[in-house]
């Protein structure tokens, strides 16, 4: 399974093509368009996040509410294209039109964001040309992506969501995860407006981000991603690279500004006893195999044990601020404060749906590989053989 | 650029092919064997590794000291394989063998390890089946593929070097490493028993190994990777699987018994504004573009920016343990206390050599992929030609 | 470098995304367009190629007629879509709607088309699912991408052509080709209506097809491809799936009905002797080395040797006849004679441009892999040199 | 599943490891070694073939007699690695050897090989650091790798066999395949001189290479494998790229000297009408779905059928003649004429059996990956399932 993604940000459109989905999942642009739209929320978002509401639509591999078997392709447009169509369009400028008036070039890179490198690699002296690719735009269809693989993991019986941890500093209080499906946590989230399980904390996160963008500044966060009814054994031990915590943290620092992922204790594991960082394997009639506590994170020897997966992802600060930083023009080398393009003082909570949605793909495109996926239904009802197989062992 | 690693713990080799390395590349095995000792060393380790010392063999792909182009093959015998013949041995077992007596079945999985599920996954109720080959020892030869790796990095001016951050809780002063070349921390860690560049730290490394070692439990760390000399642009932002950052992260979290991965400030940027995470582009008529700090870790976009890469993973305590986790007997179904494989109380030190050399093969191999990399020369005259390039961009 | 394509044969539209294209490479749809009317053409096609005219948009990673670096997509709309939208639409039927009357329901598998089997495999009993991802009418997009690569190989001095070598059994002298540049050729087949280069031949191939066309059936035949301007040394001989060749191969066998590929003098090898199959090896100041003749096609050792690659592809009869076919209704299993979905009697002529697309292809993705290719004048560079290093090698 | 070789002709050894084996899967080094046999067999092999005797050691990834799940490691050790241990050994020269005197330098490249392009591509003017690698020595390995192919193939059900059908414009007669079971026409060309079905063709084949020998020539033909009992749906029309006959041809194309290769009726196509070469599609309740005929070779739309798969490749002469072609010595930029490393007058039997290898590697790759294949049983059973699916369809 597979997908490539195209266009910029303010490109007619953005477009992906996802290869290799069983036959016969039920899709709608409705579902995807709900992620959309989750992505686009949160609080501390800018202005164009409210202007533009992004809505996708199946051009290929669906057919009456079906995946075919044939690659699937998603289109999400941009209503703003009439107001760029000369500045970002396909076709070579006609001679007679002054280059300076509607290229609206760059030249003056942002720290912490691809221009200034993305230049130098692609040949742009006009730095537009790496930034609109290079922007978090693109992640609206990453998402959509996401959410086409959360369809298949639902089907699976497999739930997968994302919650906010830390913004700024400020951190929820990790109990309020306990105990709770994913589901439930789903519930909480959804009515919270920076995604966060904790209402406190979340009331601080608020009143954090409402007082970081009147400074002019920004801030990052941590977001956390639980997926539940994984069968055991997905990945593998046997060699370097088909490990799965190695592919979902890669997923992880794909995303535009994260910086770190960590599973199940992560980084506290370097402060503890091995005593207290394992999970002792119980067994019963009824259930099978399980673990006392779930530490890991889920994984074992580069496989899903059968408890949640839970990584989390850290997100910096958004580089552009009000609040400005030097660099330097790179035509006239002359030092400036570096302007800014979009001022969301904190996207942490849209992020995490980025977070929730590709850390899905890389599962469901883990699954599919290891199964007999050619059609839904065949993929069904292996998972179900293999949790039977697990709790017999 | 790839490879594959082939071996179980106590079968008769570790072999590894590597496809895909520039000829003329030099390469001796006493170079590779000087890595292959540094990952056996370190304060606490168990018996095993001062019993075996690992040696490399070149098999195939270098003639007189220099690649040739072709595909490179490296053997580490297990010294110790006359003791196993009969246990491990390829061929069928004869009809009138007792098994038992020579298969020294496992039936216990220990908590922590691939043990249980890749039973599972692979249908062996002999667990040695599965921890012959999910054994950290594996990581013998992927340390050779990196100790290769840095041969070639060294050719292009490239150093990279790792060093202890962390152990049990014990951190290391974070400013020893400032103001440091990697040549002179190498230099320093190649002389402190835990690899650590804070003499005090490391001090109270040692005595905690000790303690935690009679006390039968095991402690994990944190290792740090540094690259210096690198180009900019190795990476790409325009799609989302070829950011470098994500390959790094890959790589870490491949590692057996790692279980995070952070670059530059890491999760500590979910506590920080943005203007105390970004790093300001600054720019002279002699170095070119530069960076005024490196908070990043050397990556924008996906990219490397051509400060140094620093990279941290976090390894979790080594899950055998004298002290010991409850499991569950595969046969009887009956609970006991895991049993002890190896007794390492603290893997740390030998963990940040394999830390070094998984990334320094990814690097390598994105460097490798980017450029013409068919003979060394060439692609050492286009690195310079793109450092030249960055300069005057 | 890579591709997806999506789209069904009534979808909305067919969609391709590529990825890895150099930067700065000039790119109109003009130019793609050209391309895809040539596919539309050639005598002996059917009436669905008269009434749709394709044509591209650029919808991603191209600005102002340059490549970005940012993947490319592409679209081909189909015109006939508002007939089909029922039929073929992605969203789930209303319960309200009598399935019959708008599903176009094909339960009757076609000999030599996917049918039968791709409804097995993705458990469609609508054999219409399969049929229309499986139609040749996905190749358009195929032909757009070999467009873009075409324009790629054309500024580093590559030029690419096809022509038809044989239809029906007909064969054309083979002689014409001798001594012809790929412009020469291509100006010759440009005016032919079979995309022939010797007029006699053609003429005979034309009323083959009327008479063929006539008796309701269909004829095959075979394509020869030419590629001019090489250096040599793309592809390799040190690791069996980098060989040219090989890629070259599995390119043209992935075009809808063709069923076989021979480089140079091809099966002939089996008849000839050594000394009348291998390419002496020659060498002067002014030329460096060359070849006495061109036997080989081009390819020794899976590399390019700087000589014209030559390679076929044999075309199957178009299964879908007027003279029908015995086939079973999967629904009701009974016999019936195959229905006509299409009925070009010869589609060769066509297929010589999918040939010469996708082939050009697999040749720019082989050297896009090879080189340094973010920018195209960096790569341009790049073969210039290897060209000159080649000549004084 | 993928696997990796190294070696060189002279070096030490042949190396191989294969990645992604199911588990459980029996394997013995008696059955690769019956290949590696009928490899170095066939009447017209030079006197090599005779002194060296290929054995194969299992050296990871097995146990007692089974695979683990495990990579597996291969290896062909070279007997006559004694006398070669200086000039192909891996450690630098010492400073006060001759190189002349133990290097055997070659500068002289041979018509057909990859000798001068190789020493192009990786800057070697000793061209044996070409050769070594690019001999078909290699395919010793490969044969291995197939072998092991064709242990997993037999467990479910699948057989492969390959015979020569041409050998320097002697064809056998193609009747002699009609009927005949895989198993059958295995029985009948291991007994045949050059692994031919048709005694009277195989007599003359047979004179004609003694002839051919004489004169100081060579010979190449035709070889034909046949895959028998598989099920229907493997491949996929879906992408182009997933096609399983564009596999299999990229497969046949990377064996050194194979310059074509066609499927079923193959380049015949190209004079036939679609009436005679299509399949009718019959059905019956106690075989389900069948064909008429199997002109196509058992694939269609890029998928198994369920009929046999047919293919053929064309080896061209082996290029090394005592009757020698010119040449040019890149030192002294004199013309030769092209010296003999081997003497061969005709590898078409041995090559029939690296084919067969190939081959049966892609085939049990592309099951391998299309099912879940963690352990044998279990992709057993689901081939199985597999089949009564397609026969109640």
């Amino acid at each position: 399974m597979r997908y490539l993604t195209a266009g910029e940000s303010h490109g007619p459109q953005l477009t992906t093509i996802i290869e290799g989905l069983p036959s016969l999942l039920p899709i709608t642009a409705e579902q995807i368009n709900y992620d959309l739209k989750r992505r686009q929320g949160g609080h501390g978002r800018g202005r164009r996040m409210q202007i533009e509401k992004d809505l996708v639509e199946i051009v290929g591999g669906v057919r009456h509410g079906k995946t075919l078997g044939s690659p699937v392709a998603l289109v999400v447009k941009n209503d703003d294209w009439k107001h760029w169509t000369k500045i970002m369009g396909a076709d070579p400028l006609p001679e007679d039109v002054d280059p300076d008036e509607i290229k609206r070039q760059v030249s003056r890179p942002r720290p912490g964001h691809a221009d200034l490198v993305g230049g130098m690699k692609y040949g742009h002296r006009d730095l537009r040309n790496v930034l609109e690719r290079s922007s978090a735009r693109e992640t609206t269809v990453r998402v959509a992506v996401g959410s086409v693989a959360k369809l298949l993991l639902k089907e699976l019986g497999i739930s997968i969501v994302s919650h906010v941890t830390e913004i700024g500093g400020v951190k929820a209080d990790p109990t309020k995860a306990e105990g709770k499906s994913a589901d439930e946590i789903r519930k909480i989230v959804e009515e919270d407006p920076v995604y966060c399980l904790d209402p406190e904390a979340s009331a601080k996160m608020v009143e954090l981000i409402d007082e970081t963008k009147k400074e002019g500044n920004s801030i990052g966060g941590v977001v956390e991603v639980i997926i539940e009814g994984l069968p055991a054994g997905i990945g593998s031990y046997v060699h370097y690279d088909r490990k799965l915590d190695g592919k979902l943290a890669q997923a992880m620092l794909s995303i535009n500004a994260f910086k770190g992922v960590e599973f199940g204790l992560g980084f506290e594991m370097a402060r503890k006893k091995g005593s207290d960082v394992h999970d002792e394997i119980l067994w019963s009639e009824e259930e099978g195999y399980t673990r006392g506590t779930n530490r890991l994170g889920g994984l074992e020897g580069g496989m899903t044990t059968g408890m949640p997966i839970v990584v989390r992802g850290v997100m910096k600060p958004i580089p552009t601020l009000y609040k400005p930083l030097q660099s330097v023009d790179i035509e006239t080398k002359e030092p400036f404060k570096a302007s800014v393009e979009r001022s969301d003082a904190c996207a942490v909570p849209a992020a995490s749906i980025v977070a929730e949605n590709v850390i899905a793909w890389e599962m469901a495109k883990a699954i599919v590989e290891q199964f007999h996926s050619d059609q839904l239904p065949q993929l069904k009802a292996q998972i179900d053989e293999m949790r039977k197989y697990s709790k017999e062992f």
